[in-house]
C-alpha cells in the first residue's frame, strides 16, 4: 500500500482517488455534518464522544448515515487499522467523518428526496510543524470584523461544514499578522471561538470560556474542563468580552490537532506576560499524562526533530 | 455522446465521473462561490450579468479563478456547446459554475496557502416538472424559525455555498406543507428571500420587493424590476414584513429556473385573492416575449404535456 | 332613548349594560382586533379606510367576523344612526369597533376551537375638552424607558389590543409631565409612534414621518401625507432618531380623534420655536375644508366655549 | 345552585351573566393583571405565592385592586367555598384572578384617571380531557416564526393578559401539529416559555429550564426545581438553544392546569427516546405525593374513565 | 500653603492654576483614563485595587503613563501628603487619576504619533452634603430613554472619559426628580450601572448585581461582595432586568464617594417597603468596621451637624 | 505676534498657555460640543451651516453658550482676523470651537448646576502633509473590530467629542496598515463613518453614501451631495455594506480639512480598478471651482513643493 485508502459509503478508494460527486449535496450546499478526531499514540481520543456529537449533529439536520454508532464505531476503527502502515513512528492521524446528506437528483423522479447520505471516513497525519512552534512562542488571536453565526440562524453546536466565515476570518487576520488566529464574537461582542476551536483565559487562577450559546461544544474543551476538575483548578463558563483577555493572566486555544495552544498576544497587546502561562502548561501535562503522550515534544521533535 | 460532460479546471469529464477531491476546500468548507443560468431556447439568458456577479463573489472572497471573465465565459459557451446534443427540443439547461478555492493541502508544504482554484462548469436540464404546477396553482411560502443569516456574519449578496441553514429552512417547511418554499425572515423579522430566488409583493399596484441589505441581489430581480420599468409598473424596494404580505394583492417569488412563480399562500393564509394575480401575469408575459420563449407554456408542457 | 345602544352581534344593547363575557377571548387573552373612526359634521370620515384596515387586521390574526365588509359597514352606519339623537350640536362622535375571536369553552366539547367572533360596534361623543388645548399650547412628546413591541413579535401593523405596554408607557411619561404623551422608540433607538397616533416632524420645509416597519399605518397619518401631496409640500418615509425632532422645525402627533396636534416640547426641550407651527397650521386648515369642518373651532369650542 | 357563581368587586354574579363593561380598560386595552392557581383534591395549590405574584404585577403596572393580599386571599377562598357544591368527585378547580385598572371614562369629568380597578376572581372545573393524553404519548413542541415579546416591551414576568401574540403562535403551530405548543424563541434565538408554562430540558441527569430573563417565573417551575432539590436531581437555570431539546435526553412543559407535561417531539424531531423520560415521572410522582393526589390518574380517569 | 496642590507631570501646580493644553488628547478626544479612590480617616481605600484597574485601562487603550505601577502609587501618596494639612478634622479625600494619551500634534513632525501621556493626580475634599441625606431617606433611581453604551462599542470596563451620554441620562434624570440617579439599561433591557456606581437588590435575603457584561466592575461593588462573603451573606451576579427590582426588597447603589447608598424608589415606584433596608444597613455597617470609620455619621455630621 | 492666539471666554490667550481647568467638564466627562470649520484662501467655508449645527448640538446636550450664534460667529471672525498673520501664502485654516458644560463644582454651593459654559475658539494650519498623498494615492480604509456607538447611547449626529472609541479604533486599523483610515460598522454591520469623515461608493455611476441614521451629517458630506445634484451625477442616502464597497467602482471620504480622498483599498482588497476614479475627480475639481482653491494642488504644493 502507497496510499492512505478513504472508506466511502462501504467501500475503500486511495486517497487520489477519492472524490465526491458535484451532484452530493455535501458539496453543493455544504448539507454535511463532520467530526475531526485525533489520536494519541495512534489510540483514537474520546472516539465515542465525537460520535456522540456526530450523531446528535445528524438528528438536528435530519442527516441519516445509514449506520448505526456502534457500526461507524467499528468502521472507524477499521479504516485506521487500514492505513497503520502509512504513519511512521511518532505521527500520529487526524481523522475525519463527513456525512452529507446523499446525491442531488435534478431529474424529478418517482422517489423524490435525496439519495442515501454519502459516508465517508478517512484519515491522515496530523501536520504537527503547522502549529508546533506556538505551544513555545504562543499563538497570536485577533477578532476579525465579521461576527460569529448566531445560533437563530445557523447553531454551532452543530458540528456542520457551512465554513466560509469562517475562512473570510481567517484571511482577514492573517493579513493583519500570519501567525495569528481568527476568535470570533457574537453580535453582541462576546467572544466565541476560533475556527475550529474554544477560547479559554485564565484569570486571578480561574479558568474561563465562553458559554455554548454561540461555540461548538468542543471535545477538546471538555477535556480542558475535566482537567481542571481532576486538578482542582477553579473553572466556569462565562459572558466574556474582549476585555476580558487583557485583564487575564493567561489564555489559550483547544482544538483536536493541538490539544491546546497558549495565546499570547490578543488583538496585538500581549496576553499576562506576553509569555505561555503556567496554568496553560499544568493543564497540557496532565493532559499528556493523560493519554500517554507528551504532546508538546510530539509537535517540537515532528517539527524541529528537538525534544 | 451518452452523457453529460463537465467542465472541470480545462478538462471535459462525463458527469457520472465528475467529483471533486475530498480535500477540494469547496467540500472541506464550503469555501466556494457559485452561479446559476439559464437558458432560454438553448441560449443563455444574461450570462454576463450573472459571470459579473461571479466575478464579485470571488473578489469578495479572495478565490482566484485563474481566468479572466472572457475565457470564463468562451469555457461556459463551449461547455454548453458540446453539452448541446444531451438536450431535446423544448428543453433548456441550467448552468452552473463553481469555483472553490482549491485544495486543501494537510501535509505542510514550502509553498503555503491553497493549491489553485477548482473551477467546475456543467449543465443539466432544467426539471420543469417540479415546479411547472405552480405557474397555475401558486406555491405557498412559510417562513420557518430559522433566521436569514445577517450579512456582517456572511452577506448573502455574495453567491456563496454555505448553505445548510437554507437545507434546514426547506426541511423544516416541507413538514408543514410539502407544496412550500421557505421565505426566511432576518433577525428583524423583515422579510428577506427564499432559499434560492428573491420575494415579490404587489400593493395597490405597486411592486415591491426587500432591499438588498439581507439577500442575494438576484438577476431575475433586476429583470423583473427593469420590466416593471419598461411597463410602467411602479416597483420600490423596501423594508418589508409579513403584514406586507397578507395585505398584498399579489406575491411572487424570481428564481433562475422559473423565473417567476404566483405566491398564493402566506404562512397559511390567502395571498389577496389566494390566486396567481394578474400583475404576475403580466410580468411574465413581458419576460416571455423579452426572451422569445413562453415560459409558463414550456413547463407545463414539459410536465403535463399540455400548452 | 337615554342611553347610547351598543351593537353587539347583531343586536342593540344599552351603553350601561353593555359587557363582554368574562370567558370571552378579548377579554382573557387581549385575541381581538379593533378600529377607531371619527366623525365630522356626524359623518363618518374614511369608514372604507378603516374597515379595509380591520379586515386586514382579521386576516392577519385568523378571526372571522363572521360578515362581509358591507354587512359592517351598513351595522356601522345603522348603530350610528341610532345613536344621532344622543348627539348636541357641535357633537362628534367617536367609533368603535371590536372583533374578538369569540367564546372561550372551557368545557372540551365535540366542537372545537373558540365559538363565533364577539362583534361590538359603537359610539360616543369624542371628549374634546380632553385635548383642545392642546392645538394651541401645543402637546408635550416624551420617550419612556421601555421599547415598542416589535413586529417580529406583534406587528403594530395589526391593530389590536394588547396595549398593556402602552398603558404603562403613558404612566411614566405623565409621572414626568402630566401634559405629556409616550412616543416610543424601537429597539434600535428610532421613533416610532405614539399610544394610538403617528408622529412627524417637519425640517427645512419637509413633512418627514417614520417609515411603516413598526406603526401603524394610521388612516390620519394617510391623510396627512395626501394633503401634502395635494398641497405640494414635499414629505417622505424615513428612519428617524430623537436628534430628528430636536432640530425639527415642527413636530406633530396624528390621531382619529384630534386628526393633529402640535408637538411643542419633545424630552422636554423645545421643538423648533417651542410654538405650533406654520406647516401644522396649514396641514390642520387643509384638512378642515377637506371635511368641511374647522377642526381647532369645533374642539375649542366644546372645550372652552370659544372659537 | 345551578350555576358557578362569579366574585365580581365584592359581588357573585351567576357565570352566564359575568360580563365586563365594553369600557372596562380590561377589556378595551388589555390593561389587567392575571393569575391562574389550581386546587388537589379542592385544596388550592401555592396560593400564597400567585398572590404574590399578583400583587408585584399591580406593583409593576400601578394597577391598585384596592384589597389587602390577606384580603384578596379571603375572598378567593369564600368564592372557592361558594362554588363547591358544583365539583364532583375527582374534579378540582381552575381558580382565575383577572384585576384590571377599571373604567375608561370617556367623559372627561372632574375626577381624572381611571375609575378603581375591577376585581374578578373565578373558578370552573379543570378541563382533564384536553390534555391527559399528553401524560402517557407526550406533547409535542414546535417554535413559531414570531418571537417572544421582549422584557424591555413588556416584561413576561409580569403576568399581563395582553396575550395576542401568543394566540397567533398557538394558532401557527397547531396548522402544522394540532397535538402541538407552541415554545416561543427570544430575539436572539433562546427558548424561553410556552404560551402559558414553562419549559425544562433533563440532560444526563440534570435538569434545565431558562433563565427567568424572558418568561414567567411559573408557581410550577419554581415546584420542579424545589422538588429536585428535595430529590436530589442536579438543576439549573440556563440560556438555552433549540439544539439543547435536540441533544436533550427528556424535555417536559410545566403549567397550573397540568403541572408537568412530558414532551417528546421538538420541532418535529423527537426528544430523547421519543417517549416520556424517567427523570419526568419521578418528578411527577413527587409532585402526588407532595399534593396527595395521583396527577396522571386523576386526569387519566377523568379524560378515559382509566387509572 | 492655601490651595490643593496638584501632581501633573511629575510637578505640583495650585489647583487654581492646574489646566491641560487644548491640544490635550484627554481634551481633545476624551483619549484618557481615569480612576477614583477616596480615603476613609485619609488613608486611602484599595489604592492598590484602582491602581490595578487603572493599568488595565491603559493596557486596553494603549496608553502608557510612562511610570510604573509602583511609581504612581508613590506619586499618589506624596501628592496626598502634600495636601493633608488642607483637610479639616473629619473631612475625607476623593483622590482622582486622570492619564491622557498625551499632546496632539497638529503639526507633522519627524516624530509621528501623540506626545508622552499626560499624567494628572489631584485630590479634593469629598462633598458629603450632595448626599448625605440619602442615607436616611434613601436616593431614587430612574431608568433614562438612552442605552448603556455596549461593550462592543466602548466597554465600560475600562474606566475612561467619555462620558457625555452619562452627563445627557443624568440630565434627562433630574428633569424628572432632582433627587434620582441615572440607572441605565442595556440595549436588551436589563440593568447595567449608575453614571459612576453600581447597581445591586436584595431578594429574599440574596444580595444581587448585573453580570460585569455592561458595567465598569467597581472597587466598591467587589467590597460588598466580600463583605457579603464574609457575613454570609447570599450574593449572585444575574441578569437583571427593571422588574427584579419592583420584587426585591432593598435596592442599593455603590460607588467610590458614598460606598453605598439605598435606593427606595425605582422609576417612581417604591421598592420593597420603600425605606433603607437592613440588609443594606448591615453592609454599610460591617464596611464601617472594615475601614474604622462609621460611614454614615461621618457624612450626616459633615452635612448637618448631626451623628 | 509669535503665536497662534486662542479665544477662550471672551479674551485671547496664547496657544502654548490656552488651557482649561481639570475641572472642566469638557476635560472631566468629555461633556462638550465641537465643530471643525476649514477656510479655503483664508474665507471660512460654510461657517454658517457649521454654526447651525453646533446650536443643534448644543440644544441637544442642554449646554448654553451664553452667546448668540451671531455672536459665536463675530467672536469667530474676529478670532481668525487676529491671527491672520501667522498663516502664510497658500496656508488655510482649521477652526475649531469647543464648547463645554462648564467647571465642575466639587464643593457644594448654594448655586447648584455646573458654572457657565466654557468657550474655546481657536485655530491653526492645516496639516495638509498629513494626507497630501492621499489624494493621488488613494487611502485604505479597514473596518475595525469595534462597532459605532449607536445612537440610542449617544447619537452621532451631535457632533460631541466622546471619542475614545474612534481613537481605538484608528490604532487598531493603524497595526494592520499605517495608511488605513478606520471606517466603522454599526451593530448591523452596515457603514457609518471613519473617525471624522463620512464615506461614499460610486457604483454604476451613481454616488451613494449611508443614511443618517449612525453617522455625523457632515458638512462636506451636504457639500458632495450638492455638487451632484448640480453636476446631474446621481446619488442616494442607502443602507449600505461593507459588499457594497467591493463593487463598487469608486469611493471616497469626505471631512473638513481634506474635502475628499480617494479610497483605493477596503479591508486589504482594491476598490474598483484600485486607483483613483473619475468621479471623485470630477467632484473634487467642482469643488476646487466653488471654493476658489485647487484643492489637491494646495495640498500637494504644501506637502511635496509641487504643483
Amino acid at each position: 500500500m502507497s496510499e492512505l485508502m478513504v472508506y466511502m459509503n462501504g467501500e475503500y478508494v486511495p486517497e487520489s482517488r477519492a472524490g465526491v460527486s458535484i451532484y452530493d449535496r455535501g458539496y453543493m450546499f455544504a448539507d454535511l455534518v463532520t467530526e475531526s478526531t485525533r489520536t494519541f499514540g495512534m489510540r483514537p481520543f474520546k472516539l465515542p464522544e465525537h460520535l456522540d456529537r456526530l450523531y446528535y449533529s445528524m438528528k438536528a439536520t435530519e442527516i441519516d448515515a445509514g449506520m448505526t454508532k456502534a457500526e461507524m464505531e467499528t468502521a472507524t476503527l477499521r479504516m485506521l487499522e487500514l492505513n497503520r502502515p502509512m504513519f511512521g513512528s511518532g505521527e500520529d492521524a487526524w481523522i475525519v467523518h463527513n456525512i452529507s446528506r446523499g446525491v442531488y437528483r435534478y431529474k424529478s423522479a418517482p422517489e423524490s428526496g435525496p439519495g442515501p447520505a454519502t459516508v465517508v471516513i478517512h484519515c491522515f497525519p496530523i501536520d504537527f510543524p503547522s502549529f508546533a512552534r506556538f505551544y513555545t512562542e504562543g499563538v497570536h488571536a485577533i477578532t476579525p470584523s465579521a461576527r460569529q453565526i448566531p445560533p437563530e440562524s445557523l447553531d454551532p453546536k452543530i458540528k456542520h461544514r457551512s465554513r466560509m466565515a469562517g475562512q473570510l476570518a481567517d484571511l482577514e487576520v492573517a493579513r493583519t499578522d500570519p501567525d495569528a488566529m481568527a476568535v470570533l464574537l457574537d453580535r453582541d461582542g462576546n467572544l466565541t471561538e476560533n475556527t475550529g476551536g474554544n477560547f479559554f483565559v485564565v484569570r486571578d487562577g480561574t479558568v474561563m470560556t465562553p458559554t455554548d450559546r454561540s461555540i461548538l461544544e468542543g471535545v477538546s474543551r471538555a477535556t480542558v474542563l475535566e482537567l481542571c476538575a481532576r486538578l482542582g483548578i477553579p473553572h466556569s463558563q462565562e459572558v466574556l468580552q474582549p476585555y476580558h483577555v487583557l485583564v487575564a493572566d493567561e489564555a489559550f486555544l483547544t482544538s483536536t490537532p493541538y490539544s491546546m495552544l497558549p495565546v499570547t498576544r490578543f488583538n496585538g497587546k500581549p496576553v499576562g506576560s506576553g509569555r505561555p502561562g503556567p496554568v496553560t502548561a499544568r493543564l497540557l501535562g496532565a493532559w499528556s499524562e493523560l493519554v500517554g503522550v507528551d504532546i508538546v515534544d510530539q509537535a517540537l521533535q515532528a517539527a524541529f526533530n528537538r525534544p
